[in-house]
């Protein structure tokens, strides 16, 4: 029965992964268009989920030290020109103030497509001693790119993020850091998102604009493409050195400081979807969802349902759970579709028999399975069982992932996985840029990181047959 | 002693207020400057305040049914214009967007100064019946206004600040939720931020471009000038014809709904410093300070000074406060200065004496006042102490704002008042915005509201001679 598609208005997956997409977002009133392409508005149950996230985000970066800042929305044209690589990788995506009210200004500005530049500019003036150091900072915020194609979730113009930008006195405190912020945002995907990751560092033709290393969280997809998830950065001096940034040492040396930054966004919510969603609809992770648990009154003209099914409510309410009552008019067949379309992770049912049993039955919108429950066990039971769902939906999407990640070691393995599979393949590689760009004319795809986990794959690239040093994970990505 | 004037960075109040403020919001690393005029820098410890706010604020709109969303940054010129009074008032002074990449759009964008038009033309796409009502919508965000003149916290040309949005079914309804988020406001003003408050309603010159009825907080700064701390705002139906918006109403009607929005700003902040503040510098109302309690080993080099600094800071930890040891090298004199002029609340002074006697010192930082703490007792005093000098700032302030509000019934007695006393005047008023603006040219005041509490000045008004039938609020705004 869970599985069976009930919901009329979602394309199936099968069918159509990208119009499913679409419907689910919509449907389950995650997103709202507004005039302007690639804006999307993010309605109250969509953000609800982007809040729930941020809250646990944002808890783990100030238990590692971190601080929120504001940083100006724009930036003028000359300060992003500092440093050249940068200004490279973004100009041809940014959005340009030309006016401020009647007065055509004298300098353009651009709306943030990342703050480093700004981070850096007020890092030059505050910062004079190791005294100083580290600057462990973060902001939430939204930032700009003139994206030609754009979708719900997976490309905005406009996203919502928060951008972590710290500043150190050695590289080696600043490597760390790059390292401690994937690994926060691989656990936060893995314990709050139930997505299993793959880590590793990004090939050079890869990294952001301006970093010396960037490590990247990437996801499969329930159709075995991958999802870039977040990336943290690691800039060496680079930007320090553009923007005069010194400080001075314990040795009372005149030096550079080491710079990072790492950003997580609401894309993660597009892979929630993409991961654990079905032909039914959403299907939430119990730690993130707006609603963790309906209840759903059977029979609720009878005398004492509707008084049982709010008592309920009370009870978890008062347990820390997230919890609504259904109580409108619709029937219960109408409200188990739309809630399950919705994505709530467990339903809990409560009609004059369950009562006068001193029981309600539990259903798990992740397998449909149900589960009776005791009145007087339900504030024990139910966050055990949350726990449960959580589990269940990691399980599956590891093995979704672990199953659809295969080895090649030619050309011809590599085409031919991709033709009949898709998903992800390892590789051996050269390194070189060439036999990269080779992989995705020829294979259509495109590498997703070089893994922190090395295996032995095969003795030489192959592309061009040299001898390899480096795995590398390949896929065709959002 | 805590009123002699210690750090010498800043100007004192009395000789130059204006400069006694920037100052402190520099020295207090409260703000920054940015390469943008009138784009400022949110440091740590101004953000952290703002947190403070935002988490309460955030709290009571949500006990009241309020949802969060996210709506675009950009608005098409051609809806911004949809609703004749509000492109008036805002046009001017918005920041348009002309680029994309390198391409000019075909219609140009502004950045938000407020985001009316950006819910409506949501609503007119998704609203459709009663049963889609009330919308009660919120977000926390930044907006746009291109000022000429600005000063930090007062007039940025970007803030951050939430602006809530709802759609009732009824006038009364919309009405009585523009009502209810006023006193919401003034409650978090007393209560929150230790700042008693005016209420009422703006004058037709005044009010928000596009409302019926603006509704506004005022607070009396420590020199006599008034600051409009927020406002909320009832259109009636005046964007929903605009917009098209309607929804079958439960005799089956198609009706247009009736509208509220309001705001309250990081403008809140620059509220606090200049009610509160002194030539010490800042002074934080302990529930929204970033830090509560400052704890200052004292001879912090003898044995166990520091472990008990430690121990202190983890039992006011646990105990759910803000606290923090300063265990820098600097002088204990040097920190007590540093920490008044950051404003935290309340100061605990522990050496090896006060360890002897089972002791600390505590110093109120509103009125320098010593209290003696038994060690065994600090969990249960604290509190209670932040509570008594949230009383004595908010009485203090009071007293500022009773005193230096001042009846006056002829024009000549305005003009006397606000001569020698400056404050805030109240007459009695004809009505006629001629009479407002001769307040203005002749008395140098602007209208502040009509208060909620009418009481009886004069039978008319000072200007015209004609009949009054209500009490104004006059004074100099910031």
């Amino acid at each position: 029965m869970a599985n069976a598609k009930k919901v009329e208005q979602i394309t199936g997956m099968d069918t159509d992964f990208a119009q499913w997409f679409t419907d689910v977002v919509t449907r389950a009133e995650l997103i709202g268009y507004s005039g302007v392409k690639g804006f999307f508005i993010m309605r109250p149950y969509g953000y609800a989920i982007w809040e729930n996230i941020q809250g646990e985000l944002d808890r783990r970066f100030k238990e590692l030290g971190h601080e929120n800042v504001s940083m100006p929305l724009l930036i003028p044209e000359s300060l992003l020109q500092k440093e050249k690589d940068h200004v490279a990788g973004f100009a041809p995506e940014c959005a340009w103030v030309t006016f401020g009210g009647a007065e055509e200004l004298e300098e353009r500005l651009c709306i943030r497509p990342t703050s480093e530049t700004l981070f850096c500019d007020h890092w030059a003036q505050t910062v004079r001693s190791w005294r100083d150091l580290p600057k462990l900072y973060n902001q939430w915020c939204s930032v700009l790119r003139w994206e030609k194609t754009t979708r719900p979730f997976l490309r905005h113009r406009e996203f919502l993020w928060q951008e972590g930008h710290t500043l150190h006195a050695t590289a080696e405190e600043a490597i760390a850091e790059t390292e401690t912020m994937l690994n926060v945002y691989a656990e936060t995907y893995e314990n709050l998102l139930a997505m299993p990751t793959l880590k590793g560092a990004k090939t050079d033709k890869e990294k952001f604009a301006g970093a010396e290393v960037t490590y990247t969280v990437e996801c499969m997809m329930h159709d075995g493409k991958a999802l870039q998830s977040c990336t943290s950065h690691y800039f060496g001096d680079g930007f320090t050195k553009a923007f005069d940034i010194t400080f001075t040492d314990k040795n009372n040396q005149l030096v550079n400081p080491f710079q990072t930054s790492w950003g997580f966004s609401t894309r993660s919510i597009g892979g929630i979807i993409m991961t654990h969603g079905d032909d039914n609809g959403l299907v939430l992770p119990p730690r993130v969802a707006p609603t963790q648990v309906v209840i759903i009154p059977v029979a609720a003209h009878k005398p004492g349902v509707l008084d049982k099914a709010n008592e309920l409510w009370e009870r978890l309410k008062k347990a820390g759970l997230r919890v609504k009552v259904d109580d409108s008019d619709n029937s219960p067949g109408w409200k188990f579709a739309e809630h399950e379309m919705r994505g709530v992770p467990l339903r809990v049912e409560i009609g004059p028999k369950d009562i006068e049993a001193g029981k309600c039955v539990a259903v798990r919108r992740v397998d449909g399975e149900k589960i009776e429950i005791a009145l007087d066990e339900l504030e024990a039971r139910v966050p055990a069982i949350l726990d449960d769902i959580h589990a269940l939906m990691f399980a599956k999407a590891k093995l979704n992932l672990d199953t659809n990640t295969r080895s090649a070691v030619t050309l011809g393995d590599a085409k031919a996985i991709i033709a009949e599979h898709g998903g992800f393949i390892k590789t051996a590689w050269c390194g070189d840029e060439a036999c990269e760009l080779a992989m995705k004319e020829q294979v259509g795809v495109s590498s997703r990181c070089i893994p922190f986990e090395q295996e032995h794959i095969a003795d030489t690239c192959p592309v061009c047959g040299k001898p390899a040093h480096k795995t590398v994970v390949w896929g065709v990505a959002y």
